[in-house]
């Protein structure tokens, strides 16, 4: 079913610009999707949606339609908007015509660690401030083909519109949870996985760690570097090599280089160990 | 000299403001180099200023006096905002108070290539689109000791205020040259540096390919890769495994890969050759 919406008031309307901020979506447990890809990526992995919002003045492509019946069939209700309403609901420079309202996934960290292979392969991200370098990071630990992403002690929520924008659906994908510090690094101990902590202080560059059995890649704050437990605890500590002046990298750039030295060393004949 | 600065109709306040436009930047041939950290980096490594607005305000730490000294050293005019004034030049949700008018570096490619080491390592980027990519690439090309990063066929030009901030100052601490592609085509070819480029299509794994020798990284927009020209000439073409549902990376993380890549191979003992 499908409906018309023209005034700005509409209470529809309202509450979709409210899940802007991060105490609406705490309060009523609900986040937008806005763009194709992201609400496909959605769609495809299971999200409950509650509405959708869409303005055809907008669309790009031709695929839309058959994307909209599949999010109606999901059980969203789907309202049309003038390209002034929809505006105020987008949170994008260039909109796509599409946003959507869904249901948190509120994933647990037990069914996460019951889940997990015999040689496991995590990212924890603690404390990242910044919703964009979250959001690549979760990019890349899809890319990677890490088996779950634990954020801990959130600064920014995982439903944060750019989180979701910047990982391009990806968000979706995979097993990304929210839990505590402690909680975590618990679980962490009593599986047996490798807790690898990033620092410029470590003595080891991260290509000569091994990395080939279970393990977490646990990064922090770029102001601040990971918490004393996170560093008290951490099996393995490497530094990654500056050459250069500056003193550190973007933290999802670390993060992506942390995640790809697992891959390179789990895969094929290891004639460098 | 010191000046107070109160009317934000002063004209150099107003030219000030104009430099967030690239069209100014052009014209000009200046640009706003705004922090502590940034304009530290700038002043160390020779960049020509105009002058420096501050705003005593927004101070951060007990530093600034020293810094402003140094560029006031340095030839530039010193202007003293109001907390009013000073936030219509800055670009920044946290301006830390000091935002400089410098000279655009202007390097030139004929001198980079003249003054390469014998077993040269570039990178080269095409077409960036979004600024703060082309920072955190800058950010990382740094840290990799990359002899000098080229920007072909630009589109964000690389005096845009967010590409200085998300490069933390790296802009100034190596040659970022901006050129033509067929003019840095040519200049690799003739030097026998070896053009390595990154596609999806290509059979071998980054770290699987050779790039002790003379490289060149070359990384051009996420939505379309890089143009004809270049995948043309390419020496070597390596992909990046994807193992999750994304089928990319972020471009800056993606070049951040290959740069470190590189390092790897030319540290120590390579048994893995």
């Amino acid at each position: 079913m499908s409906h018309e919406l023209t005034s700005p008031h509409n209470s529809k309307i309202k509450e979709g610009i409210k899940l802007k901020e991060r105490r609406c979506r705490d309060q009523t447990g609900l986040f937008l999707i806005e763009g194709y890809r992201e609400l496909k990526q959605a769609a495809e992995n299971g999200l409950v949606f509650q509405r959708l919002f869409i303005c055809e003045d907008f669309f790009l492509g031709v695929n839309e339609p058959a994307l909209i019946d599949f999010i109606a069939d999901l059980g969203a209700e789907i309202y049309r908007c003038s390209s002034a309403i929809f505006e105020k609901l987008s949170y994008r420079d260039r909109p796509d015509g599409l946003v959507g309202v869904a249901v948190q996934m509120k994933q647990k960290l037990p069914v996460l660690m019951a889940t997990l292979s015999h040689n496991p392969f995590l990212l924890i991200a603690e404390a990242i401030e910044k919703p964009g370098n979250l959001g690549t990071m979760l990019r890349s630990a899809d890319a990677a083909g890490v088996e779950g992403v634990i954020v801990c002690d959130r600064c920014t929520d995982i439903y944060n519109p750019n989180v979701v924008r910047a990982s391009v659906g990806t968000l979706f994908t995979q097993p990304v949870i929210e839990a505590s510090g402690r909680e975590t690094l618990l679980s962490l101990q009593e599986k047996k996985i490798k807790v690898v902590a990033a620092t410029p202080s470590a003595k080891i560059d991260f290509t000569d760690a091994d990395f080939t059995g279970a393990v977490a890649i646990v990064v922090g704050t770029e102001q601040l570097g990971l918490s004393d437990p996170w560093m008290h605890c951490a099996d393995i500590k490497v530094r990654i090599p500056m050459q250069g002046k500056a003193d550190s990298l973007n933290v999802a750039v670390a993060t992506t280089l942390l995640l790809y030295e697992v891959i390179r060393q789990r895969k094929g004949p290891q004639l460098w160990k």
